[in-house]
């Protein structure tokens, strides 16, 4: 905090987690949005170059800490090479990316032999804490059934959400009979003991809640998260660029960022 | 409550519902059961004369003002049949009878028109309330979101339940817009405006939740009914019977019955 | 709609409602804020005229429908009287009103006789609609027990919120048997029959909750508001000046208007 | 639990838990009830003797492994002794101990020289779990807003209940910073960074329910409890005396026989 500001370059510019990110840039003394790229250029309203090209932007600049990517899979995996090749970190929150055509995931990889890449499906400190309280749950409630709902805004085309299925994986890592998941039942359609519930909700302007749920032995434990807007989000996305900048080359996790 | 009790038949006596009756009435002044039929004989508690066919038990029996039934749509299709002839009044809460092949609904409706008959998916008070509640949420907002989720004890086998159904379908009563059911969300599946999501979780020993999401312009109305044991049911059924038993021949709402 | 854009004078506009009413102005055509009114000049960031005293402000412009209030008690007092004589509606959100010593409920009722006036402690749809189920709910639910909860965020100094003091109103209008507000609870203290629960949380950065619990019989019904943020109350506040600024002198309830 | 049943004696038998532990008791293989300790004999139902003095009936008794205590502090200082005496563990959930004039604390410590004594403000596993979680969401979420609220049927005396002062204990013990328990807020009363809000609603039936809310930096995490019926505890209860039976004298945490 003391020194100089983490001089990132924003990318996906004109979408609403770009602007979430200069936003949130511009009160902030730690960060310093250097450039934005976009490729609709014309809608962003960054106090700061805006280029179309992230290798130019790169290019031109004379000194970047970070690039902050909130894209798509195949932006992501080209930007991903394309801060390596200069030598910057790579923070990303595109969603989407296991199993995708244009294999991010191995760029991301490739990248972090290089640079320290970090990719989080969600870049809240709640989110990570709540990880941490479904593992310990999971692990101290065996034979518990689990269910996972969650909740957005009507306008989300993906389901369950990103961070549904991190913490469906986590808690599947501590209760290896939980096999099977269930999004949704309709008709006779009994429970079997391997399921785990993923229910996703879709509903007016609702940022984004989480919520799991585990019930057996005559009681219930809910462990769940709400983000107000999607401020928090771009605010530990910053965070995570700021403490990923000066680090070795190497892929990082965001929980473990906030223990430090 | 000041005159004689009325004079019950419980079906379905070894199940759990008629488990609930039998022990519900034991601590009621203004109900009597007289009998209770059971086709697996020998399984039930109850101070009574228990029967295995409703036709001889209720031909044994000085005096009936009432049967209540809880069983399996074939049942209850006969066990209507059978109150009408013997002019007694048929209160069930047996589910999934629209669309069954023994044709229940053609039975209770031919035996309305000798008896009083009482059907309903439900029989707690909080649910009647919940239905009002959501019928004037529905007329008074205007396109907002609607999601229904449901929580039960993972033994049950019929999904989304019998009380989420009635309520999708109280819901689309007031929004003719919505005509689309939605009862999972998995993959690239952007929400349209008609839809309905009517979500089914299965987990532990829970009674029974229901919850009405509604979502839009930056707020939301949740609406929701918890079951704290299948006791509510019970005195709710009784209390069905006490009131429909002395009525003229027809279909009668639980929902009325309360009002009075 | 179809029609000119209701003109508007805004008051407390360099408070946080009054910032939300000239965002949410901007983006409708029904609206038009023709002038701000602020005793902190200077701070104002509304595109049209920026006066301190309301008085002068409503002789200056040309032609004004409405004036939108979110002040504090004694301001409100002042502006209504100025606002009748001038002929101009008045809508209010300042809460407080009830018991102040600058006797603002008679200033509004004075107002009344001359220009259409309308005060809220709450200007949502969704609010509106939570207070229709819950008048419901308590005449449906006779002898359950009820806990209003109310989360609001930690800046927030009055507790409980003016909407929980509403609802607690509405629930007692209905159930003569609650007598005693109990606003938490320490030591050996068993729950009254005539007690109404209303807990206040203040907790980050929560724009506004509202939960009525009834509970009874083995069942709770649960009836809640969540505000996304304060813009849904500004909106609401610009429906009302909307609804209410041709209409006949007299007082008006927002939920009325939101029935038409 | 191939070997023998663990022997117990139950004290407080004609209370609301002692009718519990008797009933869970009787469905397993791993306790046996051997006697039922109650100040107002002739209200038990255990098929078991039943004695008026816990002394005489563990010299009655051949062999006593444990003796379960839900009673009041008096009864539990004088009982803990007696078991000590005889050489039998002692597992106790009766709640209010701590600063009670019978100084029941002393007593357990007393006792835990020659005995395993185990105290606990509630048995199940859930809210073990639950602890671990809030522990660790105090610890990674820094100058968040926390608010405790519980729920307990109307019928309970004392305010807040014991297992949310133990929940605030522990978030306390996390976070220095917060050091005044704030248990209704009323008029004007803004927050101070130094509370802990700890609500307790009054409400119907329910049986138990604990909510921890964190807060802060736009987001929210919701840690939360609920019994279904009060058997959990019991089964809970059995539970522990089963673990503590054998072990060597010394006081045991409930959630440390979970780990085991």
């Amino acid at each position: 905090m003391t020194g100089e500001p983490t001089r990132i370059v924003v990318t996906g510019a004109s979408g609403r987690m770009g602007e979430e990110l200069i936003d949130a840039a511009g009160d902030r003394s730690d960060v310093l949005i250097v450039a934005a790229v976009s490729r609709t250029p014309g809608s962003v309203t960054a106090e700061a170059a805006v280029g179309t090209h992230l290798d130019a932007t790169l290019a031109d600049e004379d000194h970047v800490d970070a690039v902050v990517d909130f894209t798509a899979p195949e932006a992501t995996a080209e930007y991903a090479a394309i801060a390596a090749e200069h030598g910057v970190a790579f923070v990303t929150g595109t969603t989407g990316l296991a199993g995708h055509e244009a294999d991010p995931v191995t760029a991301l990889d490739a990248a972090s032999e290089s640079v320290p890449v970090l990719h989080a499906s969600n870049f809240s400190r709640g989110i990570a804490t709540l990880r941490g309280a479904i593992r310990e749950a999971a692990a101290s409630l065996p034979g518990y059934d689990v269910e996972v709902t969650e909740t957005h805004h009507d306008g989300k085309r993906d389901a369950p959400s990103g961070t549904a299925l991190t913490l469906a994986e986590d808690i599947e890592a501590e209760r290896s009979d939980l096999t099977e998941r269930q999004h949704g039942r309709e008709g006779e359609q009994p429970r079997e003991p391997e399921e785990i519930g993923v229910h996703a909700r879709r509903a007016g302007d609702v940022t984004g809640e989480h919520e799991v749920l585990f019930a057996g032995n005559r009681e219930t434990v809910s462990l769940s998260h709400r983000a107000g807007d999607r401020g928090v989000f771009a605010e530990g996305a910053l965070d995570a660029a700021v403490a990923v900048a000066d680090r070795e080359p190497g892929r990082y996790e965001f929980a473990d960022l906030l223990r430090d």
